[in-house]
């Protein structure tokens, strides 16, 4: 799980990612607003009725969701699990919110937030990219307020100061989270002392 | 820390991690034996009379000690403490014994498995290294049977199936390590909410 808030560089921090680790996979997220041109369901999202959607919420199926602009989006416990039994890494670009509901229902993870060196250069950052109005900005740097307290409760903090060292950081959150013992014990397997078998 | 049994390459990947972060510095330890001709006091090992060593063990002075041929080395608990409050990481080539010591008596510390990739490539590696006798690679091997399995309290486990591999997933655990949440939570200072100063 990736969180950041906006401009801090997340979406291109990620896409070096998949670069880097080209098994890691992006979740599919379930949506219920109509497919656009160009989608492809169970590509770019599960398209799904609200109803079903609904039912989904109602039997805890959803480790998050969240309505927006009247659309609702979610992604699935079992997208999670599934991935977990098969070995399969994953990806998700999500917002605080998302991060801590699937922290509380998915309980696994590695939580990385990814921090602007401070809001004087996350204010520079989102001018430079001139993209969005005077407003826009103001009110993402309002959101930015909300939203980098929250990253105490992440596992690890990555400063995107300079690109190419955050890049290699969060690679090697990737890379060491992936040696941890826990996921790893079963190689011991490969030393039962001679004569046990 | 770092424990691997013997054969297993610890030794060469330490010294690449020392190449990749010259900021990591290696722990000098305590030790009771005469000093040898080209050894500094302070550099290879703190020289100490065998009864303030064991002063220092009365006191829980030690993060851990072993006597080793009628010698005492040891490494104290000031030489963690000072290193983590001054900001610096340090390396420890450990066996599982003191690395069990220090988890216990310092309860801090990342702690590393460096793994063959299975018994017989061990043994291939002891006799192809040509430096010790059939007896002595026995008894490595002997060795290695219950040092292994002291690998799952590790936190993380490296298998050394291909150096280069070893040494960057080795290198990435530092890296990592240093974005912990726990480690970088001061950086959060940095956002104190604007009108809040």
């Amino acid at each position: 799980m990736v969180s950041a808030p906006s401009g801090a560089g997340k979406t291109s921090l990620c896409r070096e990612l998949i670069d880097s680790f080209p098994d890691l996979r992006q979740s599919i997220s379930f949506a219920t607003r109509p497919i656009r041109k160009g989608e492809r369901d169970g590509i770019d999202y599960h398209f799904i009725d609200t109803e079903v959607f609904q039912a989904m919420v109602e039997q805890k199926q959803l480790a998050e969701w969240a309505e927006v602009h009247g659309n609702l989006y979610g992604t699935s416990l079992e997208t999670l699990t599934d991935a977990a039994e098969g070995g399969v890494d994953i990806l998700l670009d999500i917002d605080c919110q998302g991060a801590a509901q699937i922290k509380e229902n998915y309980q696994r993870g590695v939580f990385v937030f990814i921090l602007p060196p401070d809001y004087s250069e996350l204010e520079k950052r989102l001018y430079a990219r001139g993209t969005d109005s005077d407003e826009v900005i103001q009110r993402r740097l309002e959101n930015a307020q909300f939203e980098i307290p929250q990253a105490s409760w992440y596992d690890y903090l990555v400063v995107n100061d300079d690109f190419q060292s955050a890049k290699e950081r969060l690679c090697s959150i990737v890379s060491a989270e992936r040696c941890r013992s826990h996921r790893t014990g079963q190689l011991l397997e490969n030393f039962t002392v001679k004569g046990d078998k």
